[in-house]
């Protein structure tokens, strides 16, 4: 694998990003990381995602992959000398994905709910997201990491969300450490065992900051 | 492979069902097939999906796999012994799985608003589907499968949305072999080529008169 040229086209503060980092810190693959300007993308970003003209965007040897679970399973592929997400099981996989494909659907846009929206829509949200999570932890059950005994996929999949539950907790009201202790407790196993998450996840005061300044944006909050 | 149970849970108009049906046709897998009556499902299927409660469920020796996308992946997996649906480089996977996502993502819903909608919101979705359709065809380009030589995962994900075109045709007033020849070509290709294909598609017109009976009930036609 020498002579790779890998590039990530990202930002900092993308949950989608994150597990593309994770992916590739898990399997040492060194990359060049290419931080976006989301109001001014560059040409490159444009070129190598014309249909959705999103991060992240890992370019390798010059062939762009988008959209994160898509590069995460790529990555996997492609690198599979070591650290391995999927089990070798179908269903195993089948059931990392669907879990996968419920994170993408339902926790990324009721997240979004909770500090772009409110009155009755968001208390619906708060509802909706303590629901979702509670069958997320569920699924975790007592197991060590959502792939077993091992940091899989699923892992990958929902650990960058944790980056922002400081921000959901605050604009949701919710203390998870109450509502979902087995799944903070996931969390924090991830960020204490592994070094691709430790040092990935962005500081939690420097994600909310973030967010405060998106809630101005979206008008919820004055300037 | 002997003493397999596979069920299949379906609704026979579901373009997402109709995947299952041919990547089991192409594995030469057998199975029992059972039509669901969506206004009173089976408690099979309840328990089976309990997270969204929807048809196709695939289930596998007791295991039940959820979302069209991922039981195809399943069973490509399973029986890999016949007919991959995939090519071995992982960039050809990561690519066919891109336009799988955009054909769930796009194509599915904006069809849905041609029958539905009226007015602007109609008009809207007329253009937007033809770009949709126009980015696949160039993605197809001159091959005689979008999986190249042979008939791959996008073919299975895409080839269903062909037995509701008569309906996307009618109520988006197009004309698709003027607009897409290469797409209707490929679409007349695979059900020429492929029995898996001729056997699993309902005839047009019988899903043309179930879109409109759909429309009726949408409250877009008269009874």
């Amino acid at each position: 694998m020498a002579n790779e040229e890998v590039i990530l086209l990202d930002f900092w503060a993308s949950m989608y990003g994150m597990r593309v980092r994770i992916a590739l810190a898990e399997k040492g693959v060194p990359y060049e990381y290419r931080d976006e300007d989301l109001k001014n993308k560059s040409q490159l970003l444009l070129e190598s995602n014309p249909i959705h003209k999103k991060i992240p965007v890992l370019i390798h040897n010059g062939n762009p992959i988008c959209e994160s679970s898509i590069i995460v399973e790529y990555i996997d592929q492609v690198w599979n000398h070591t650290a391995p997400l999927f089990p070798s099981d179908a269903y195993g996989k089948a059931r990392a994905r669907f879990w996968a494909n419920f994170i993408d659907n339902k926790i990324y846009q009721i997240g979004r709910n909770l500090y772009t929206t409110k009155g009755e829509e968001h208390e619906a949200s708060r509802k909706d997201f303590l629901e979702c999570l509670k069958l997320l932890q569920h699924e975790l059950g007592d197991k060590p990491y959502f792939g077993g005994e091992s940091f899989g996929y699923l892992d990958v999949s929902f650990i960058p969300f944790y980056s922002w539950f400081q921000a959901y907790e605050t604009y949701g009201n919710f203390n998870f450490e109450h509502d979902c202790p087995k799944l903070i407790a996931w969390a924090k196993r991830c960020i204490q065992n592994k070094p691709s998450v430790s040092t990935t996840l962005p500081d939690l005061p420097k994600v909310f900051a973030f967010v405060q300044h998106l809630r101005k944006k979206f008008g919820i909050d004055e300037e």
